[in-house]
């Protein structure tokens, strides 16, 4: 049974990209497993991109390679990076930012430094297929993180918007959608500590918190704690991005 | 080689939902071999899932599992579900009427009743991940379905569009579009029984009734008995959809 | 460890149908390794399948056997073929051009003619589940392609839009976008041989020839050596095809 690997990127299925990448896997690892995580994340959104790496890594069995390829500065001096999260797993891909939930304490990252392990990559634009898949089959080779290039002590973290903690109250704000126009916010479960929330305000809307979309009516706008472990507001069948856009409506829980 | 697990889903491919139901799957059989049906049934479809895994779902290997999720009542009390059909194919999912071209006589079905096998859901509204996954890895695993909940009586089942006779014709709606815009019908070839068709009525355009595409003009709507044994409607390199609509448009066979 | 198939249709992802094709791949090879090339190829569009046929095809192992249908005139009497291109790769779709960037000299071609090995297609309307399936898997299964059928000595190719040598430039013109909007040109790398290129003129407008992204503004729109081999036109960060249009846009290298 071959390694496993991940693909997240914003190329789009279709295109043909993701079809490079897999192939140089394949080149490499002939039962090479291939799961893709997403191609449509909405390009050049790194931001979009962490969420959704954090929200579907953990699911993974440990040993999985995770590549990531949402990536405005290729071909720029951007490293490539293998980071390695404080559980151990492996991801790879460019250092951007795209791999700040898994760069907490005790996280490792080195550069892919093209040497002898590593080649100098073919093409100028196209990274994935030319400089991080052959660094995630190298992984998968047995070889470790730090031969790949020298340890990266200052990876690029994205300023990550979190909750505020007021008297009894605790702030966010939206952040990305799916694919049903759910938006995920900035509050995460352990931001509640427990508490129990009264009611929630989005935008200018109050609405009320419930534990699943069952308690709500259809039409109606709910937040709740998500599958991700963020909260999530949500229009039961309807499209809480189309009505109140995606990234930045502010949201607000009363604590009971 | 490991078991074959088909998804389903109106996800979204890109959502990353449909990623961590396989990382569930491969966590429990890292040999699963996985093949995606489609997670882009239209959003709460039940109907168009239904038509789109009567169509897909006896292609496959008998032993095949093949887990199916639109699931506009996830959070509710409604059930979950393990079909299995006559020919005893497995079909694991929401007890909506999603499963319902297989629940024809001989049909069993078994509600997946969280117990000593089946966890408690994660997640209030990510059954496919926290169910339905967890159920189809044990039936993978050797486990019957009787096993992992009670028998289920009335499993709910879909008032399904069908054909009607009249003297000399036949009549139906169209049900769904696919990615080209050709539409599937209510009216299966085993409705015809043999018969030959004259010609046929969609809305209010009298169309010719073909074998194949390669009679028709570019442009030219024409009726014909499609891959998936429903009477679709298409216009040749151009979309029926666009033109008529999806769902409802009557269509009436003038027998010969 | 299974036959490797690469598949590449216009069928769309979601659609059912690219799944069918999958079930009867796997119902001759149950251990088949299956990677999607794309399915979002634009409805009918012959060329811009060619065109990700010839990106993609030659990353992956020599053994590949890659199904492709973006067929038009399924139904009417186009001849299904088997192409083996002058490195040995297997290639299995209609006969419309498709496969013309492996049409060479020293390729072969064989028609699949339905016979004691391949059966005749249960549909008029799906070849790629009813006949190239099912001639791919006879392929896996060792059987040569002299054996689907006779050859082939005028396998259709498309005129395939080449560039144009001028005393100090070379001319082309865009073919088509991929999901970033970026065009792919009908210049090729080769044709530059080694000639350094001053500046490019794309439609009207007078852009800079670069060597990587890097070196582009956000915004800007530029010329350089794709990661495919073909000249491209793109946005940094912006959608080139949503200015210009995907096909037919004049593009002329003015050589150093």
């Amino acid at each position: 049974m071959g390694p496993l690997f991940t693909l997240l990127t914003d190329f789009g299925a279709g295109s043909g990209y993701p079809a490079q990448v897999k192939a140089v896997l394949l080149a490499a690892h002939a039962d090479a497993r291939l799961v893709d995580v997403s191609h449509e994340v909405p390009a050049y959104d790194v931001l979009a991109g962490a969420l959704l790496l954090e929200a579907c890594v953990p699911w993974f069995p440990r040993e999985a390679i995770h590549l990531a390829v949402v990536d405005p500065g290729v071909g720029t001096a951007r490293r490539g990076l293998c980071v390695v999260d404080p559980e151990g797993r492996r991801l790879v891909g460019p250092d951007n930012g795209l791999f700040t939930p898994f760069l907490g304490d005790g996280a490792r990252a080195f550069e892919l430094a093209p040497g002898d392990a590593l080649p100098r990559p073919r093409s100028a634009t196209f990274h994935g297929r030319d400089l991080f898949a052959p660094a995630a089959a190298l992984l998968a080779a047995g070889r470790g993180p730090e031969r790949l290039g020298p340890p990266v002590a200052d990876p690029v973290r994205l300023a990550w918007p979190s909750a505020q903690r007021c008297p009894d109250c605790l702030r966010g704000e939206t952040l990305a959608a799916d694919h049903f126009g759910n938006l995920v916010t900035s509050i995460r479960e352990e931001d509640l500590g427990g508490a129990a929330v009264a009611h929630a305000q989005v935008g200018e809307e109050r609405v009320r918190f419930v534990r699943t979309f069952g308690e709500a009516a259809p039409g109606e706008l709910v937040a709740y704690v998500g599958s991700g472990g963020r909260v999530e507001v949500a229009i039961r069948e309807g499209s809480a991005a189309a009505r109140l856009g995606i990234r930045g409506v502010p949201v607000r829980l009363a604590l009971a």
